[in-house]
């Protein structure tokens, strides 16, 4: 299985500093030419897929600072990612279409019509990034006074996942006879309402859908708690992880891998990807310059608001050269970004000036910056050593870092045989080695496996 | 400003036995080619829009007849609407793009993004057909327990639409100057909090992209009852008039227009198309060798299941070659359509089998069948009486009964002056002849106005 490498697709480079930067694409809010020629970069590139994170609201209206500093990857104008990802269905042939979805303001059904539509459209290049909303604003465009308490948010989310795959199960893969001759549209024996009544939803069904060509969508999830790490383990495909060092990696790879089993799956039913922000150049030198650049066009108060938002701790009263205070007791967010910024600052010991500088890209966790040969080793490494199946790719710059990555680091995993030089399949699962899912509603032995 | 053409784009005729059609394509359920093909004539055709009428339920499995003789009109297999027009987006450039949504069972914040999106990826192209779902059934898939009442649906929807409308207007037109060398990619200036407090929502705001291209995505609704003509009134740019005679037509066509200055607004600032069906041949002949040959599909139960679902009244019991009942006093569902049936089968004095065959194009109401010439003087006649500002129209097989519809009757149109040979403007509302709505967040004279 080669290695798997998704395209962080939000239309903004991953560092705060990215859109000031003269090669950096200009308008980039809500701007459809700069998506399609991302998508068109990732799939010339062969990768897995373009992944969209998504949120639904504005943040930091009640800071006036932050707000005025806002940056285009705090995402204050953006597209809805199922509907852009539709549009890029379009101009794409084989590369994946990941969009994120909410399960605290969505409704099963719908979720699980977009994406069976997505998925038809794309033939079968869909996905699913269930996420349950950390931001707690949002929860004011949805009719709440306050955010959804955490527990609530997950024991919604198991009950959704569960109900969506249900809607997607609705009908035989060959439901639809459409046959002319003798009348026949669909076959009234090959479809099954779900008839679910759980403690947050009833649903009747069946979908208004046919059975996606993939069985169901990839689902994605990243959650890094205790809760979140069971809800991959039993309902996601792939996760996007963010561990700072190759050593947490490793053990949260084999957490969640060991969970599997309670669910009867295999270790390879489920992919983590890597999040990582590459900044390559054709040497390392050119990296670094890259990098000086982008760092430079932020001004230190705006990477200290980056900074206090990321720790979830005000960090404007510290010096700016003296020592990253010791935060590692607090909580520090719901993933596990914030408690890796914490723990390589620490580590390595950096004042917070240098800590704010090392997370201005912002996927933070990890960045892999250097010549192509450097960035592919520790690719390689990472990959090799078991603390991923893959990685979660942002460039610094759009498109430009994305280009470069295609140009040269991908060539470089090739020649190492680490990556693929054709797509293998025709859907999203195939290329990622994912088999399709029976159908529950029609194979009871799958359906008691589970 | 010449007639409105919109095509009717659910990827099947509107005819029930239509698929079974030796024309009709070939497996119409989710399929994306099909529906390329179909938005292409549309555009060769230079028709306004393609609008998708929609509902979230599969209808009748509690009729196990009438559910074994399901066609592709009542779309058990189907593209979710907005999911379908942003990939329709990416192969057209001029056609509007209008999708159902219903105000009863989503969210104000995801349909204002949804749409926004669709605008922002289309360049202007984008419209919303506001429904509230008539269909009982569809609640089960929304943790419902039986249908939304229709006032409170009604209620709900006045409250939704101009939520939406708030969140649309939540950033200036300018509020994203994305200028690099001063560093400011938003103005805080230029944005507004909805804070929308009412009886059914609370919603924050603002929301999470920049105005539309169009201010506001075209709104279109069709309900026939008094309070739904008041939210046309209020709300809509265009509504879909379903009316049997010109005569009733006429009625409607004024009272919609009178209701208009209660809300300040001209009478061209609602445009009101009426569905029909064009069965057209090179002759005459043709045109009626067609529809018999689409009648001859359908069997006398399906044909009667259709008029017992149409009319809200059990017709089995009644002899097939007898006359149609007098309903005209029971409550025949709540758009138009049942009335309308009902009234034209008592006024023709039809038999009960006679009756269904005239509905079997579903889209009933209005059946214009002949040569381009006869089709083309109904269209004129209906027009130049102010029955209507323009037509859905649908084509008995797709898809080429609308190509036919573009190379023959179009052309006869344009013959006449009625129909225009370039689009004229950039956006579906240019094309509408309607204006771009000042953004009531930055325009206090256009609120006060409303």
């Amino acid at each position: 299985m080669p290695m798997i490498i998704a395209a962080n697709a939000n239309a903004q480079g991953s560092h705060v500093g990215e859109w000031r930067h003269p090669d950096a694409w200009d308008r980039p809010a809500s701007n459809i030419e700069n998506a399609v020629r991302l998508a068109r970069i990732a799939e010339e590139g062969k990768l897995d897929l373009l992944f969209l994170a998504d949120g639904n609201g504005v943040r930091n209206m009640d800071k006036p600072d932050l707000f005025a500093a806002t940056s285009p990857s705090d995402r204050p104008g953006v597209f809805e990612p199922v509907t852009l990802l539709s549009a890029l269905a379009m101009v794409t042939k084989h590369v994946g279409l990941v969009a994120t979805t909410t399960t605290t303001y969505d409704e099963p059904w719908h979720v699980a019509r977009r994406f069976a539509s997505l998925d038809h459209i794309s033939g079968g290049r869909a996905g699913w990034n269930l996420v349950t909303t950390s931001n707690p604003g949002d929860a004011l465009n949805f009719s709440h006074d306050a955010h959804v308490e955490r527990g609530d948010r997950y024991e919604r989310a198991f009950e959704f996942a569960e109900i969506v795959k249900g809607l997607w199960d609705s009908w035989a893969d060959d439901a639809f006879p459409q046959d002319k001759a003798s009348g026949r549209f669909l076959d009234p024996a090959k479809v099954r309402a779900l008839n679910h009544a759980g403690k947050n939803f009833k649903v009747a069904g069946p979908l208004n859908a046919p059975r996606p060509p993939q069985g169901h969508p990839v689902v994605f999830s990243a959650g890094q708690s205790e809760t979140g790490k069971d809800l991959s383990a039993r309902h996601a495909d792939c996760v996007f992880a963010i561990e700072g060092t190759i050593e947490r990696a490793r053990v949260l790879y084999k957490d969640l891998k060991d969970r599997l089993e309670k669910y009867g799956r295999s270790p390879d039913s489920l992919k983590i990807l890597s999040g990582v922000t590459i900044i390559v150049g054709e040497t390392a030198a050119e990296a670094q310059r890259i990098s000086d650049e982008l760092d430079d066009l932020v001004p230190p108060a705006v990477g200290l608001d980056y900074l206090s938002k990321m720790t979830g701790t005000k960090m404007s009263g510290y010096p700016l050269d003296g020592p990253f205070p010791d935060l590692s007791g607090e909580h520090v967010g719901p993933t596990g970004i914030g408690k890796a910024i914490v723990a390589k600052a620490l580590e390595q010991k950096m004042t917070v000036r240098e800590a704010y500088r090392s997370i201005l890209p912002q996927m933070a966790g990890n960045l892999f910056k250097g010549s192509a040969k450097e960035v592919a080793d520790q690719m390689e490494q990472w990959y090799r050593q078991e603390a991923c199946d893959g990685f979660m790719v942002a460039a610094p710059v759009v498109p430009v870092g994305m280009e470069r990555f295609v140009r040269l680091v991908v060539p470089e995993l090739r020649r190492r045989g680490l990556f693929r030089t054709e797509y293998e399949g025709r859907t999203l699962r195939d290329n990622l080695g994912l088999a399709r899912p029976a159908n529950r509603s029609f194979s009871p032995t799958a359906k008691a496996a589970e």
